[in-house]
């Protein structure tokens, strides 16, 4: 059983860039991307506060980046790739690219 | 005559998003863009003071998103935009095709 909440726009370019240069959030979109498919919330982030991610994901959300999918009666976070796309083209491939590369580097 | 100052490396990608995610910096590299080529300072921006603009410029040439140079003895800003490629392929495209459409949109 799948039940979504309604997904926010998209938001003007300042304020989706300003959601995706947060590092938490950045890595959040890029788990997200990589999987491919909604995520438990849980999975999207480490070493951070339940409260201090439900911040950053309120921005990802207001920004129309992600948006909240209940599936089987759990939270899932889903990247709104479409509409990212379709707003901005090639935005999100490149901030991805660019995001993989950093996390494939050894520190 | 033609002096150019050290350009600082392009930043993480955390911190180059910070830079494009405000929209008057945003508004100086679409600007300095679609110019082709260095600009003098005050071409750059509108409606806010030189020393607004002067913080503006910093967050910019910190992030490694344009330089300061000095042609014929006035100070220019030229966007890195080889370094930016090369660090983010594609980038600063995207970005600025949304800008550019943003700002073609009547209000």
């Amino acid at each position: 059983m799948s039940d979504t909440d309604a997904a926010a726009p998209v938001a003007a370019l300042p304020t989706v860039l300003g959601a995706l240069q947060d590092p938490v959030r950045l890595e959040v979109v890029r788990r997200l991307a990589n999987a491919g498919q909604p995520l438990r919330c849980a999975l999207t982030y480490d070493g951070i506060s339940k409260s201090t991610a439900a911040h950053h994901f309120k921005i990802l959300r207001e920004a129309g980046v992600t948006e909240r999918v209940t599936i089987d009666g759990n939270v899932h976070l889903r990247l709104c790739e479409e509409a990212l796309n379709a707003e901005f083209p090639g935005l999100l491939d490149a901030v991805l690219r660019a995001a993989n590369a950093d996390a494939d580097t050894p520190e």
